[in-house]
């Protein structure tokens, strides 16, 4: 694993364009800013190409979009396969809302995206396989969580974050297992939407995506476990803020030390 | 009151739909995600039913809407009114702005909604008693805070929650005071779509909703005093995240220690 | 330097009508709040003429705007400019978005604004000054700072507050620079915004907003670098809620301490 991809993308500070979820936004643009990569934010048709262009990545989360949203970000995803910057999607409920689930699939049927993230109710539903969602927690499910995270990934030719207490990370052929963990993820609604954010990051500096999430999981559960294990008891607030203190001091020799993957 | 409704929604961890308001949609969720319960946000038509039926309880927060989301709203009141899912409408600055207070009594007269939690400048104006309210604020008035209170939730046949020093709970005949209060509160923003939220997340497991709403406000009010019994000067800013470590944290042995009400 | 409004401003506790930056509302909101004036926001046409004459100032965040919300904003001003309310212009990102450039430019044109506050690639932009800006980020560039600010300044009439290391206060003639300072405020991706409406905050109680404008920049510089001092490593993610703390707990005594000005 490249844990030293942490470094690169402090020097290069890759401009981040996420097409983001109102309820979580400032703690994403937050977290991508401590990490060291620059957030950049839009929901305007009309400026969909100057963004692309400008960017290193884009992270397009569908947490909370309305129609007029899904013109803008058919825009977006349309411009950044043009200009071959990479995509990551956070297809939000879809385990849970079948509109979503409907316009997540057009979406991949069209452009050619580079990372899927989501819980195993997200990516059971867009692998299509059967699964329990309970709105936006992952549910509980039958099936076996590497071959569903492998399904989709050969699905639609991409790597696959499956988020979880452990963390699968598969490009269809190759898996990796992330068991750092902490139970205060789960109680801050942003955390999801901000691991995205970061393989966004990351993908921006990282041509090999596959690479790119993976160190971007390990950084990220990291930082999370840091600050949890640093807490005498649950705090669920104070996680928050906490965790954009740690992405920003997190340094390679930490991730390193704390790290625990296969 | 039923202080025990505490364990019930952590046990049953009841669906909190919430359409929120975008200034303060972060804190709600978080608030409502470490209480115990589970929070989803939509703006959008075309997965209002879906959903409203998976949802326990539905919040429509006032504060910040535009015409179109206007279309929404009232697509969701109406499904909720057809599932029979218990509504919480908090009209932000319905005392201020007479656009608001008229589309606001336009919902209220074609909807059945359950609980009302408003400050008293929001709860005089629905009622249609002379008030003077400023801004987002509550203002001042000269009227019998509780007489308003029981008048409005006559009109509507519902709960009212009027905010304040002392917070009043009514169902038109009885009258619960809690007294339990912080400056804070004040200091924070979303301190009342908080509160409002809580009781969407209360009244998702308990039919009584005048029992849930009390219920709500105590153990809201207790937590935002124990976080500012802790500080040795007032943080404003520091108030918000241990707010909600707070609602995580809190138990009903604690609510029961501090509760002040008659 | 008037100092003695931050007094003032308490006293006064000033409406301060605020179109935002989805990204940071929240935190936006808090600051003015904490500090002493209270916000509100809306992105509905039809409450703006409501809105504005309640207001003491108005703030123009052109941080996320859509095209539709560029009409609100187009009439917010026109009510403002009616009713001889102070407005306050942050044009977010106008160095790098040629689409941003040309909206921002239009409503300078027709509107009458009384403040603009942005990075050096900002208002290098809207001064007509070559420059390189990188994405939100002020990017670099050969020209004098402030001539550029001051060239901005006479070309609309106005106070142009350019904010980098060292922060630029003009009326077009005069010249205040301050050097109160802190990294953090470039971690945290709301502090550019939340100084645009801390200056909102003051013109809505000092009709000299020239002189609003500086005692604006040094009461939220010197907020910042007392939290930054008081921390023994960069907290990149507990700057925010602590920097609204200090917004509300920050006296003149302080600022009088710590002000670096010439």
């Amino acid at each position: 694993m490249k844990i030293d991809l942490v470094n690169t993308l402090r020097e290069k500070n890759p401009i981040a364009f996420n097409i983001s979820n109102f309820v979580t936004v400032q703690d994403v643009a937050n977290g991508i800013n401590a990490l060291g990569a620059s957030p950049i934010m839009s929901e305007e048709k009309n400026e969909a190409e100057a963004m692309v262009k400008m960017a290193n990545s884009v992270t397009i989360n569908l947490g909370a979009f309305t129609e007029q949203q899904l013109t803008q970000i058919d825009t977006v995803m349309t411009f950044a396969n043009q200009y071959q910057k990479p995509i990551v999607v956070d297809p939000v409920a879809v385990g849970a809302v079948q509109y979503r689930l409907e316009r997540c699939n057009e979406l991949l049927a069209q452009k050619q995206v580079n990372v899927i993230r989501g819980n195993a109710g997200e990516i059971a539903a867009l692998a299509g396989v059967e699964w329990h969602a309970k709105g936006i927690d992952a549910g509980e499910g039958a099936g076996d969580l590497v071959e569903i995270a492998k399904k989709l990934a050969n699905k639609y030719n991409c790597t696959v974050v499956e988020s979880g207490k452990t963390d699968i990370i598969t490009n269809g052929d190759a898996v990796v297992k992330v068991f750092n963990e902490s139970d205060l993820f789960k109680l801050h609604v942003g955390s999801g939407d901000m691991l995205s954010s970061t393989i966004g990051c990351f993908v921006g500096v990282e041509d090999d995506y596959f690479e790119a999430a993976q160190t971007a999981v390990v950084v990220f559960d990291v930082a999370g476990e840091v600050v949890a294990k640093a807490m005498d008891k649950p705090l669920a607030g104070s996680f928050g803020p906490q965790l954009i203190d740690e992405l920003h001091l997190i340094d390679t020799k930490t991730v390193e030390k704390y790290a625990n993957f296969e």
